[in-house]
């Protein structure tokens, strides 16, 4: 779908370092799906789920691993990981314009904020009192930068990003559209005649090559503040309650949350719609799969789930019924074979 | 709580061709509850759990089923589907005004962006060059729509809604407050210094007459595009994935999220909460109840769900430990028959 | 990190009725957690899990329970309940500048909206017909105020803030950035050729001292409100369907959802990802724990829970494969006893 003067398929293997199966001359304008591609366009497989594709493809070229070469009708590239040397080469054939330096006429800037010339704020942005967007940052429309808060050089708030208060984004951050950053945490204390607000008066540390999705929300640490390491990645609608730690080059999917000043440790995947607990730790080299609740901390490198299998609901019900009765069962079973209820042997 | 000059109770009847038990002269002038509704307004009774109230009502008239007729103790509107004829009529005591056609003074309007003339387009909106709006689409205030987006015609943006890249929206579609459609699919490849963001060059496609919910994310997808087709409606914070294709009249409940490439049927109902790994097909009228995690493809009809039984605590945590020992539990039990441990006779 | 004039540590105890042990001449000038707060910092000690930054604290004063007192190296103000002592105490350091009454010029007042001299409008602020804001409520940037709603006096929308339609706030109302309020509920009814969308005729209701996080969204009722009473508190990303009710005090944790017309009571505490079905009722003081699922309604005060446990993977695997036995082992199980199934001795 994006056309571009293109590149020699021999051109892109020197470039990034592939082993070239077939004719080197053909040029390639884009990047499609194994199924879309037409012969300017380079695909890639990398999940065997659609190696079925593979025979079929128009593409120009293919970028797979050297097991797939053989079944590929068109050119190959070899990689150890295609997805990997595909992202890299699809950036060629990624042109979005790069917004011009400048504030748009629309947006609202306080008199003590601080905004690089070589920074570029569009349309009914407002930057309050106190903020500073450092060179090449790049606001799209309606984003608000306010007290306190800093937008590190090269970042770039797609659309539609809230930074509240004392939140300071390090370098090459990207935030999609609609994140909230730097809002109170949920802090509460049970008075006599109801709810008593405990002051949030940390901020937010994102470190450097962050990526925050679109309707994601942070919270500001009560004291301290709440930190995300450098090259940690978050999909949409997450949530990260305040004082909440995350290592670097972790990355969370869609729908996840974590409760207040749990830490998680660097290179941990965890899986969409997962939660984990407040005041846990997660050891580095975590993964944890999707929907699964951390309900204890973990010490050691692996992955972890919770969770029950789905099931056609008539079949469920019976199964899930049981649950009930497990302990129930368990002593029975243990009455049955002889002796008396006894520690699980089986336990983590 | 709306009220309109009113129909009779005959007039309603004859409109919507539904049978009428009593009075028929009586006018109807708004719609309420059957516990609140005065005897100008018209109730519906279709959930059983509300039967109880139907002695009591002072309502104008009730649509509901036969069977409940001699319940009713005032004028009754016979439906077969009770909540469907009331949706019908109700429309007609609903009464937004529909806001003038042109364009707002305070929105920015690049000058690559085309602007049907009987469009209406909010304050502070902000359309950005390549964007297409089609005649009758109204945008509330604070929408953006960027480029390569299309609001088709009559489609309806309530408020603050963010098209990011690629999104084209069909005829009719709603779409609610805070929602984002376009923005980057979450695609990260791990290099050896890091994630390597995958460009993400597809779009969105939603189809005619969909509706989509509040805070509701839709990524643009990664080649190909994020496919909604006709009638799919949307609840509120559901996240959709990049490549995600959703049939025709399927409904997702809120907090609901489809990971990446999951295919979803047509007339598929899935509720609250519930996730969808990614890269899955699902059939066509496939339910799947609130919380489930659908962690493999269905091939099948039918309603689906995972999940533990709600407990009170104590019990629940005497159960839920036992889940550990289930493995050892059912070998001990194979064991006591004297066998072997065997294969579930009783799995999907 | 929030600095003061200072208060005595004497002045402190005197004024919140705390008991003090150690030299009260000592000034504290803001507030800091136990491991980083300096000596002019106040910090606390509440959770058992910290204890062990007790003794190497350099805080100029802890507030804690007298059974932490001894092992206090600095001087300590004793508490029954320091988490609520320390609330009350850190609002003194908690200096965010109120915004002058008025309204920016950049907002777009209706003219049949009513704003109270004594608000303030902030930048690019949409106000539409039949709004009302009372005095001293504070709307940041960029929030919506639809027809229908009102803002009551001293409550405050940090920014970005929507409230669609027919949403009214009590007073001291706080609402976080990215929360809609007000939006169509979720309400379709299933015609021959597709969806028929219910009119949401109903509103919102929000009671007095009520918190609303970030990005969360409430519906508005189809016929009669969806009603906060007072001082409930919603953290971020959490979904209130059409009809629901919550009583007083009630809180709710992030990521949470609550489905039509579900009844929640007074003094609940609802978990992170916790999810309650429609039409249900929660009875006074109940709390449900993190991510499970309502499924039913609850009567008596209590903890509830659902949801299995963590593992490591692969044991994971192993026992959760045999949930989908769990009623073909209970009947195996019965057989040896020599008895037919028998009903669960331990159910709820």
């Amino acid at each position: 779908m994006e056309r571009s003067t293109g590149f020699r398929i021999d051109e892109l293997a020197a470039r990034f370092g592939l082993e070239r199966r077939g004719d080197g001359m053909r040029v390639i304008r884009g990047v499609a799906s194994l199924a879309k591609a037409q012969d300017d366009q380079l695909a890639f497989l990398a999940n065997p789920r659609y190696a079925a594709d593979l025979p079929k493809t128009r593409a120009g070229a293919v970028v797979l691993r050297a097991e797939h070469a053989p079944a590929c009708p068109v050119p190959a590239l070899i990689a150890k990981d295609p997805y990997l040397a595909f992202a890299r080469i699809a950036v060629l054939f990624e042109r979005a314009p790069a917004p011009a330096a400048g504030v748009h006429p629309t947006a609202v800037i306080a008199s003590g904020a601080r905004i690089d010339p070589a920074a570029s704020i569009g349309a009914c942005c407002v930057i309050e009192d106190g903020a500073v967007v450092e060179a090449g940052a790049v606001l799209g429309p309606h984003c608000i930068v306010g007290p306190g808060c800093t937008v590190g050089a090269q970042s770039r708030l797609v659309a539609r990003v809230t930074l509240v208060t004392r939140v300071r984004l390090g370098k090459r951050v990207l935030v999609h559209a609609g994140a909230v950053l730097g809002s109170d945490g949920f802090g509460i204390a049970r008075g006599e005649d109801g709810w008593v607000k405990v002051p949030q008066l940390g901020g937010v540390r994102v470190g450097d090559d962050c990526e925050i999705g679109a309707n994601t929300t942070i919270d500001r640490g009560a004291l301290d503040d709440t930190v995300l390491e450098e090259d940690v990645r978050l999909d949409n609608q997450i949530q990260i309650a305040h004082n909440v730690v995350i290592g670097a080059h972790t990355a969370l999917a869609g729908c996840s949350a974590v409760a207040g000043s749990a830490r998680i440790g660097r290179d941990c995947l965890i899986g969409g719609g997962a939660g984990v607990l407040g005041h846990l730790e997660i050891a580095d080299r975590v993964t944890i799969t999707a929907m699964s609740l951390v309900t204890h901390s973990i010490r050691e490198p692996g992955t972890y789930s919770s969770g029950a299998p789905l099931e056609e609901n008539r079949r469920w019900r019976r199964n899930t019924a049981r649950i009930r009765q497990l302990d129930d069962m368990a002593r029975r079973l243990a009455a049955l074979e002889g002796r008396a209820p006894h520690k699980e042997r089986n336990d983590e």
